[in-house]
């Protein structure tokens, strides 16, 4: 099995990527392709002993920055890392594209290059969290601010098919974040997809509100690509503000201070709960291809993570299998 | 001074409630009406030594429940406690009504009873947020789930005004909640309001995200009510969810188990600067009267710190500010 890397991408490339890329070719025995500065990334291959594990290197002269505007930038760096590595998947060449760079560029080059799926209207980009319970995804994050009842509706069977195939979750749990629990409450766009859901035949178990999402009520969250996308910020932005007002509560007097030290152990397990880096990235769902976007911050291990979630979804038949359940699903709705 | 409390409002009503007026009437050295059904209030009121504080009883013999539909209950319980007292203020025999009963029939209550303040499209409803720099207001978090951006400027013109006139904090930073922090990112709604916020004489720093709720860096957010109340509703399951994990990971040893009990106190002051409750409730912003919507689970320290903050809106003329900065900046909005 053959995955691309986008060695360039990420605020920590090439050095972070090479070296998550060779954890994944020794951990998780998959090919993989790195793909950037040929000169640079050899010099941080040569680090490593990599006789054993299959490791190549595509030489690509452009970098899609991070501050890059994407439609732009894809459009004017066809030598992009992103693009040729994008385009060894569409020949083909590769089953799957992962990088931790502009994610806005990731979302745009995918589009532009590997094509959305057929009857996919919006691809949606798909983060996994960890309730409770165990993991879920929320989605759309980012990839359509403004959306339709229908784009809701496909987010939701993508995230079904993600859920069942790549982490063999059966029959996941369909909740449409909203205002209150009841039907009949939320926005427009809400209540319209509501229904589509309601008559989609997927296990749909209505609104969900913020409260919940860490509850584990349910194994997909769908919302439009603006609430989503500020959701799961608010979600980190917390996470970092209660570690923070913690530590300073705890280092306030002696007392605390030892007692803080011995509950050490137990703050580091929070802390690995809580850690998103065990995914490692978020799958951009609804396009040609097995797509991941991962952090900007991403370290090895989350880099090596995110070539794992790859392998899953090829391992899956993600992409198969969403296409199937959009025709089967979707074409019914339209016929209406 | 004469604030209207709404007696058989919240989980815990009229215990909580009547013992909140109590306090509030004790230490803020405010006159308080306790509305609801009379026997029940005067019931608990015999618990406390009340000779000194000014409390006084006005009979309503119904009450708008938690899982009633606020628009049919509104019309249909004319008798209840929430129409009695908002129609004390309406007449002016009071100055501001407090409930921690139905939300949403608090706010059609009061849009019914006290009307809109002249220029205002929709009134907004309020929430005090504690970051690490100080306290906050994001707004709206829920009584519009649809909005339009004129209704985004007017929501930033009510929490500014509400920011320096009632907790006193000049020039107050305004800044809307988008997916990006550079202008241009967002839905099409944030665009549109980012424009007229620019030019509205606010000080406005733009957009912010998820991640900045809570790092200070605006005294007032604005969003749409459907955002904003998926927001808070999300910040308070995850205060939630993080104490509840935190408390597994402690008690798995014996040893991170004594460091827990060591840095209890620590625990504690976290919780308190967590406490919604210290500052009582949302102030309903837009409607011709001072109304404060508190948490239905609320406590008695609550309740009077929901009184309290009717109080400082009273003294702030926060209703006439709003009036005034409304015409003066909303009006030539309106004549372009």
């Amino acid at each position: 099995m053959k995955i691309v890397l986008d060695a360039m991408g990420g605020d920590y490339a090439p050095q972070v990527t090479v070296e998550g890329g060779v954890l994944a070719a020794q951990e998780l025995g998959l090919e993989v392709v790195l793909v950037g500065r040929e000169a640079a990334i050899r010099r941080e291959l040569a680090k490593y002993e990599t006789r054993g594990p299959s490791l190549s290197v595509v030489h690509a002269s452009q970098v899609i920055e991070m501050e890059d505007k994407p439609a732009t930038a894809v459009k004017a760096k066809k030598d992009s890392s992103m693009i040729v590595g994008l385009d060894l998947v569409k020949k083909g060449e590769a089953q799957a594209f992962v990088s931790a760079g502009n994610s806005g560029g990731v979302m745009v080059a995918a589009l532009f290059r590997l094509g959305r799926t057929k009857g996919i209207q919006r691809p949606a980009l798909c983060a996994i969290l960890v309730s409770r319970e165990g993991p879920l995804c929320i989605l759309d994050v980012g990839a359509n601010t403004d959306c339709r009842a229908l784009y809701l509706l496909q987010f939701a069977i993508m995230g079904s098919v993600y859920m069942e195939r790549v982490l063999g979750i059966e029959e996941p749990r369909v909740g449409i974040v909203s205002t209150g629990e009841e039907e009949g409450k939320g926005s427009q766009l809400v209540l319209e997809a509501y229904e589509l859901l309601k008559r989609s035949g997927l296990n749909f178990i209505g609104n969900v509100e913020g409260k919940d999402l860490f509850s584990g009520l349910a194994d997909v969250v769908v919302t439009d690509g603006f609430t989503g996308n500020v959701m799961i910020k608010l979600a980190e932005g917390m996470a970092g503000f209660f570690s923070g007002i913690i530590e300073e509560e705890i280092k306030r007097g002696p007392l605390t201070a030892l007692g803080g030290l011995l509950a050490k152990p137990a703050f580091r397990q929070v802390r690995s709960r809580l850690d998103y880096s065990e995914y490692g990235g978020a799958p951009l769902l609804g396009v040609e291809g097995v797509v991941i976007v991962a952090h900007g911050r991403s370290n090895p291990k989350a880099i090596k993570n995110a070539l794992r979630m790859a392998k899953q979804a090829i391992e899956g038949g993600m992409i198969e299998a969403i296409r199937e359940e959009i025709e089967r699903r979707v074409e019914g709705e339209r016929g209406r």
